[in-house]
């Protein structure tokens, strides 16, 4: 019998894996993309610079930044194949009851068409070009399917606007107003990597058996719609929707803390102080005059203070999905859009995971312990 | 700063999750689905009454297999929905190309039109069934895939033949030999499941994140196209083509071993003996009365001599790969469908531990260590 190593239930504090992508310090409150705070970055950057600083491993100077703009823009077109293909996809899938699955079956359709190939094949040059064409499509995939799912034709993507601004361009057919844009560039900075969450691990288990890079983002994209996963802020405004009033929010907080229920966008497994997430798109809730902030703050407090009484000494704080919610309602998102929105950043994130799994790969391969009856030799 | 547990890399030897669905035993030769020999279960059982052991723990008696049958049989059309997108998404895919993703992508449509949702929020008998449904359609969607590559219409699925008669039938459109299905059969049965490779290993994860079942397989099918997974079997005749005849066997793989190639079809990495899944699948390629059996077996023999003369004290067996390669041809399958066949026999051993996971989660979720620079606070 081959000796096992025993670690605690689901990897959990294990470390599998070296990186310089970036990392979570829970009991700081802090968490860094490549050696920069990713709140500092999405307050003051845009989302060209992080993702070059995600992609390159370091800040763009001006002369890399117009290059990196203009050569991702370029890419935001879908290949004529995949734009003919599209509406079968539409016809079968539904944005909203299964919008990351609806975007994961367009996304495959690049990917097919891109003939990705394991990246033990290819050129380094060749493996990062295919990581910049997935992020950049990303947006013109949701907004392609959002727009067929209601009827309407795709809208093609500009290249003179910024990775945000062109998003909602191509939902809604016209150029949303600057504020708007940088609300959402600064949501969409704050959500691109974050440890080694369910979904990031997948993207660098599937490149660890050599498989392409669209195959590890089909991956994660599919772990990303896990519940356990987090990243579905949608949740928080039909509990919003529900309160209905500042003034109820106390209540029925309380009424579901009784009932065993879950509170969205409370607690997260890593952070044991404020999500610093949370203050940053506060601040970017405030700044768009959102119609919601009122209830939210009020919802917000009640639940504290509500979770303070019901489980005194166990510190629980608002996390990320929580102004994600308010913030993305108030950039004009229908919610549907809210998780597929979180995963046109967070690719972002995979993709600089797959390149650097793939520049220094073992096969991440673990083994089982057998419990169940002992084999017999005859079947 | 957290503790992080340090293992060994690639997490070689870490016990990640129990497991009642099966293991190997590599020093002994011995790999078993639940409590039964594999090999005596492809030598002895239908692919069925696999099947069945694999999704609900036990193997059949003669009403349940009857039933079960009779089920899963039902259960191979595929939605008229889906059949309406198929050709789309043959017209973008290529079957010689990328094989596991053309199936892939043609599974997602499944998935979508199930509207397959987190396992959290559906019982176990809608999960088990949609595994059941799983593992009933992939050799539709397969014989789909390819006839539509080749200008030809896809073949309706007939449900008075088994798994694996069927799988021919609708690839052909006439039905197949009882010896030509049985050869097939028992290599399906062979390969249901292996231990935690990268793609059950996958499946699990997706799974431990609360996605859905179709979420899981999608992305155990992009682990399983990675070449480090192995399981390319074409591989191997393309090294016979090239070494043509026996007599230029020992010379060819001398030559190749000097340039520091890889030998296809030796070598795995759990096995210190004899691989069973080698044992088997070599007589049943002599049972089919396969022409490439003296090659084949030349080959072997020279291989295994150049190996202990290049490394001598490295015990190097054939794998499953060698003769998996042959029988595959002996039964009529065109090369660019050896994986996606390898796919139709691993889905039942995927859908096993995605059930598995489910029924007694833990959110899979490791940690990575931090060693890039150390993070600045302003940007």
């Amino acid at each position: 019998m081959t000796q096992l190593i025993d670690v605690p239930p689901g990897l959990k504090g294990v470390a599998v894996a070296n990186t310089s992508v970036g990392d979570v310090r829970g009991a700081e409150g802090f968490y860094h993309y490549r050696q920069y705070d990713a709140s500092t970055l999405a307050r003051e950057r845009t989302f060209e610079e992080a993702w070059h600083l995600m992609h390159a491993g370091e800040l763009p100077d001006p002369g890399q930044l117009a290059e990196f703009t203009r050569l991702t823009a370029s890419r935001r077109a879908l290949p004529p194949r995949v734009v003919a293909a599209l509406p079968a996809v539409a016809a079968v899938s539904s944005m909203s009851d299964s919008p990351l699955q609806s975007l994961r079956a367009a996304y495959e359709l690049v990917a097919l068409d891109q003939r990705m190939t394991t990246w033990l094949d290819i050129t380094d040059e060749d493996l990062a070009g295919q990581a910049l064409t997935t992020v950049a499509v990303f947006p013109t995939l949701v907004a392609a399917l959002y727009r067929l799912a209601r009827g309407q034709q795709p809208v093609a993507p500009r290249t003179d606007l910024g990775h945000a601004a062109n998003y909602l361009y191509m939902l809604e057919g016209t150029e949303p107003d600057s504020a708007r844009a940088r609300a959402l560039e600064t949501y969409l900075i704050t959500t691109i990597d974050h440890g080694f969450s369910a979904s990031t691990f997948t993207s660098r288990v599937v490149t660890s058996a050599g498989a392409d890079l669209g195959s590890a983002v089909i991956a994660a994209l599919g772990a990303l719609s896990g519940p356990l996963h987090g990243g579905a802020p949608a949740r928080v405004l039909d509990m919003l929707d529900e309160i209905g009033t500042p003034d109820r929010a106390g209540a029925w907080i309380r009424a579901a803390l009784a009932r065993g229920d879950v509170i969205m966008g409370f607690g997260h497994p890593v952070y044991r102080t404020n999500d610093p997430r949370d203050t940053l798109l506060r601040q970017v809730a405030r700044d768009t005059g959102s119609a919601r902030l009122a209830l939210a703050e009020t919802v917000v407090d009640s639940a504290l203070t509500a979770f303070r009484e019901v489980k005194p000494g166990v510190p629980i704080h608002v996390n990320v999905e929580f102004y994600a919610a308010v913030v993305l309602e108030a950039v004009g998102l229908p919610r549907p859009l809210f998780t597929p929105t979180f995963a046109v950043s967070r690719v972002v994130g995979w993709a600089a995971h797959i390149l650097e799994q793939a520049r220094n790969n073992k096969i991440i391969r673990p083994v089982a312990r057998y419990t169940g009856p002992e084999p017999v030799t005859g079947a």
